[in-house]
């Protein structure tokens, strides 16, 4: 059920989901409401009045009887359960239209990939491990072909399949198998990169199992490893669910894991702790649909170069030394089991190639996975996170590149920062006046931090309100006991101590904002540099695609108006969400991909940032809010002195 | 040294080696001496007078000392120091010309495969795995290639290669490797039998060893694992040697050890037994050359369908069973280690493909070695043993079939049969007034019974002679203490007791006999039906290749007295000794024979003689002396009636 929520003064509207609270119904309408200890009741600032309809909730010791009587209530609290009329009370209502783009729109062309059907229609559904059924004449006294020959002449009579190799472990038991079912077998198929090349029969099962044929995505990423269980036949989605990654107890980063790698048995345990995590995976996996273990045929992966290289126990020691040479970027189609994954003997493991150290397979399979390799127009591609992966192209070139971020946007470096877990503030805006916030946290927990997301909009709108200015500063000439000198600095009073689920203020600090200005100028630099490289620039941009959990969630408007992202239509920026595991499923669905990512590969050129001389100058360009150069942001700019002039008056 | 050798009264002389002895001179000459306990000096048959010149030895307590200084030897015992003249004493000179081509001649053909320097001319000389020194440009901040890249893009630089495979235990060792010698590496790259496939590269060594690739070719056989240490740089032959199948404790024949395979643990034992072995034969050369085991790069193997099964630990299962059907007849190139063999784990074995259950790996290797599937002339190939089998065609079409001979060659189901050991009688001839024989055995020790090739010499002797007829039975008319009713009928008493090496007469019965018709004729028979199915006689013969240890020391003229062979001009014959170490050899030094054995293998139809009606007949009518239709073999005929006319005259 939906309902409608009239919010007075200002007459505007929005349609919700039964159960909404009031609080973010505001938000969706594009509406402050004071509110800065994150919507969970216990400021008491985010008071409206019922006019017509009804609520459920929203009341607290925070109101009076007689409050409550005259239908006063506390909006982060209160839940939509019928069409509503409220009057905001505490706030200023100021007109924040652009807020309402908040949540990016969902990326179409990522989308029409997993369209079964069309990628059937097209011919591009064939997955990697095809199974056959077969029924082969017995041998008898004018029929003396092999058990070998005999599959496949039927594999080629039934199914024009041809020029496949066998396998000493099939030709093993393919006596016993071929009988089993009086000569009713079915054969499992892995197709080659190359259609010149020869099939490999991975596995003869008696029976007709050619309905049972499952494969596995899975994306081992530095923190998390996420999977997904796919029906090969359908092309569905099974299950998907993902774990930490066991590695993380030698460090968050890369880095301190390929040093680690580096001594005694050091590699060997990291390809272990890596295993592990995706054998987890994988067993949570089958546990939650009735699919057994063998039935697995392949598994396609990918990851950053290091974790892959971690994975396969290829030596990492060069990714992290000048020159920076990985020891392979391509990588042969594995047995699942020679690289510890619990899956069956015949099972193939698919890794996704690297286009360099910094630029890894999961970024690889983001670009294969987006389509932007196979389009004509001309695409951005980033990964934000500690490192930001940038690919710019389309099915003509394709150029990509990395630029250390910094873990800014996962809330590294930021005194008050965290990860996106509950309580997390995930949205902020001001009245310009008081300079009282509207929070929201990650499961309207009680305020703990600041994540990543929270963090660029939080900067974004103090800079649009005039409270920060181009360098991040905050104006010192504003008198406002939210404003104050801490011991990192001068800093802003997010949430007060009695209004926190930390024993302290959480606040925004000119060095958390520094760091931040540096994180999102190492990337704005990356994205110019690169453009620049390849002769182009912000305008020649048909579509920008954000891969990532970062990505999805950040507030495009936001991370234009501080210059992460170029200023560009936001009707052209896409997300992708885990683009590596969409990748991965691609390659599950559609060997295709294969031959593609070799030659989309062999179209990639691959720039070291550091070694382009114009990088430090676009760097250091990109270190004010937006950018020192502010015609590269006309819109922003007039809306920053639209809003600042708003306030003033 | 070689000398001149004249007998009197013919006046015949030979040339011979020096130390050669005397009665073998004169059996090259084509003259009998009686000499009836195998040229050991114990009858005092053979004795000789010298006229002019001198010999070494030949004196023993036969001779009486007046004997001696009149120049009286035993031819036996004699050997030839100087030019000789002598005197045959005791013994009928009887006219032996046929003799002089005893051994068959060599097998041209053969021998020009083996010219390396007509392989390396025709393009033909490219081993299936070769090494590549490189030095690598090292990586630097211009040149970040992976290691891997680095080393792929120098093989296509430098030697024009492409397009390899390169597996995860190459990459795992391959950062070390480089930086070794200063990115100064030595590639080994194991080719695709079809061109268009990828090579794929085996190991990555530091520094330079590109002259060090070595291979091995090893028969598999039922009795004896033979093998040869090959140089794949200079072609050269290193080593050879051979041991032992052990499989060998649990029965001679395949029949039984396919029958303890099927038991339990059977399958798995009788392939460690033949490892085993085979580990034994490599071990062997190695140590007879500086050769490590690492430096082996390849081995090609060659078996009978049996034997290759139970190397490959394939269910043999089937293929003793009608309608007689092996798990496979083409088999994957696998690592050698993967079969046990103790080699390097980037070694890769190759295994000949088998036509069927009965026509296996060591026929088709002698097929490809000996180079018949490629010339326009039409070849009888023929592999005699206890199964022979027979391929006929050229470069246009091939056949095959197998029969089973049983194992009288081998000295089976012969009552004084031996293998071609010391002591086994390997050459005959007859006075046919005195029916006194003039025997040779092997390596000149007493006599203890008769080889395959003796017997085919004895029974052709005793039939051309008249002695026996041609249904083999002896002349009943004959008075001769030789000739007897013993034991298992009618039989000829070959030595004496009392110049044996055994405590019995050495006989020759007529059940013997009846055994060997009925082996030649199932091989007769089996040449006939053959020749009829592809619409073809014996005069369309060009050329007739016999290999194998049997085909390789039998004389021409008894094979075709006895109808063991058809009647062709012997100059047509060629020989080519051990065929299935040959075509192994071939593979290890020419990667085109892999692709050619698969194209023959499509031209080449497998016949299965029991299901060809005229087999039987061919059979029946092959069992006498030579045929039942002599107008098959009318120069044996004619022969054999001018001897009897001599003979009777």
């Amino acid at each position: 059920m939906t309902y409608t929520v009239e919010f007075l003064p200002s007459g505007r509207s929005v349609t919700v989901n039964e159960g909404q609270n009031v609080l973010k119904a505001a938000r969706h309408a594009g509406l402050h409401i004071n509110a800065s200890c994150g919507g969970t009741g216990v400021c008491g600032k985010c008071r409206i009045q019922i006019e017509s309809g009804g609520l459920a909730g929203g009341i607290s010791e925070k109101l009076s009887k007689k409050e409550i009587q005259e239908g006063i209530r506390q909006a982060c609290t209160s839940t939509v359960t019928s069409d509503v009329t409220v009057r905001i009370l505490d706030a200023a209502t100021l007109q924040k239209g652009q807020l309402s783009t908040a949540v990016p729109q969902r990326n179409r062309a990522g989308k029409h990939l997993f369209n079964i059907d069309e990628l059937r229609e097209t011919g591009l559904f064939s997955p990697p491990v095809e199974k056959f059924f077969l029924e082969l004449p017995r041998p008898s006294a004018g029929d003396h072909r092999s058990d070998a020959t005999r599959l496949i002449h039927a594999m080629t009579q039934q199914y024009d399949e041809r020029h496949m190799q066998i396998g000493l472990n099939v030709l093993r038991r393919l006596r016993q198998t071929l009988r089993e079912d009086d000569f009713r077998v079915t054969a499992t198929l892995a197709r080659p990169v190359n259609q010149e090349s020869r099939s490999r029969l991975l596995q003869v099962q008696s029976g007709n199992w050619s309905k049972r044929n499952f494969g596995l995505a899975v994306d081992v990423g530095t923190t998390t490893i996420y999977g997904q269980l796919i029906d090969k036949e359908s092309g569905e989605i099974l299950a998907e669910g993902g774990t930490y990654n066991k590695q993380i107890s030698y460090g968050e980063d890369v880095i301190s894991r390929m040093i680690y790698a580096e001594k005694g048995e050091g590699l060997s345990h990291m390809h272990q702790l890596v295993c592990q995590s995706i054998n987890e995976v994988i067993a949570r996996l089958l546990a939650r649909h009735k699919v057994d273990r063998e039935e697995i045929s392949s598994v396609t992966l990918a990851g950053n170069t290091a974790m892959t290289h971690l994975l396969l126990e290829l030596e990492p020691h060069n990714i992290r030394r000048a020159p920076y040479v990985p020891v392979s970027n391509f990588y042969p189609p594995i047995r699942a089991t020679d690289i510890g994954l619990e899956l069956g003997s015949h099972a193939i493991a698919l890794m996704y190639p690297a286009v360099s150290s910094y630029v890894g397979g999961d970024i690889v399979a983001g670009v294969m996975g987006s389509g932007m390799y196979r389009t004509e127009e001309t695409t951005l591609f980033i990964d934000i996170g500690t490192n930001a992966e940038i690919v710019i192209g389309n099915r003509e070139w394709l150029a990509s590149a990395a630029c250390s971020a910094g873990p800014a946007f996962e809330g590294g470096g930021i005194l008050h920062g965290m990860r996106a877990a509950a309580g997390a503030i995930e949205d902020f805006s001001l009245d310009p006046q008081s300079l009282e916030p509207m929070l929201l946290t990650i499961d309207a927990k009680p305020a703990r931090g600041i994540c990543g997301s929270g963090l660029l909009i939080m900067i974004a709108e103090l800079f649009e309100t005039g409270v920060l200015d181009q360098r991040g500063r905050f104006l010192r000439s504003l008198d406002n006991p939210r404003l104050r000198s801490g011991r990192s600095g001068y800093e802003y009073v997010v949430v007060w101590e009695q209004d926190a689920g930390i024993d302290q203020d959480i606040v925004l600090t000119e060095v958390d904002i520094d760091n931040f200005i540096r994180a999102k100028g190492a990337i704005h630099a990356g994205i110019q540099t690169l453009l620049t490289e390849v002769g182009l620039s912000v305008t020649d941009l048909d579509r920008v695609i954000l891969a990532g959990g970062f990505g999805s969630y950040i507030d495009l408007d936001s991370a234009i108006t501080v210059g992460l992202l170029p200023e560009t239509d936001t009707g052209k920026i896409l997300y992708v969400g885990n683009g590596s595991l969409m990748g991965c499923r691609m390659s599950e669905l559609s060997n295709h991909i294969r031959k593609d990512v070799v030659s989309a590969m062999q179209r990639m050129t691959g720039f070291e940032l550091s070694e382009v001389p114009a990088y430090r100058e676009h760097y250091v360009a990109s270190l004010f809010l937006p950018h020192t150069d502010s015609t590269l942001f006309p819109q922003t700019q007039a809306r920053r002195l639209q809003r600042m002039a708003r306030t003033e008056s």
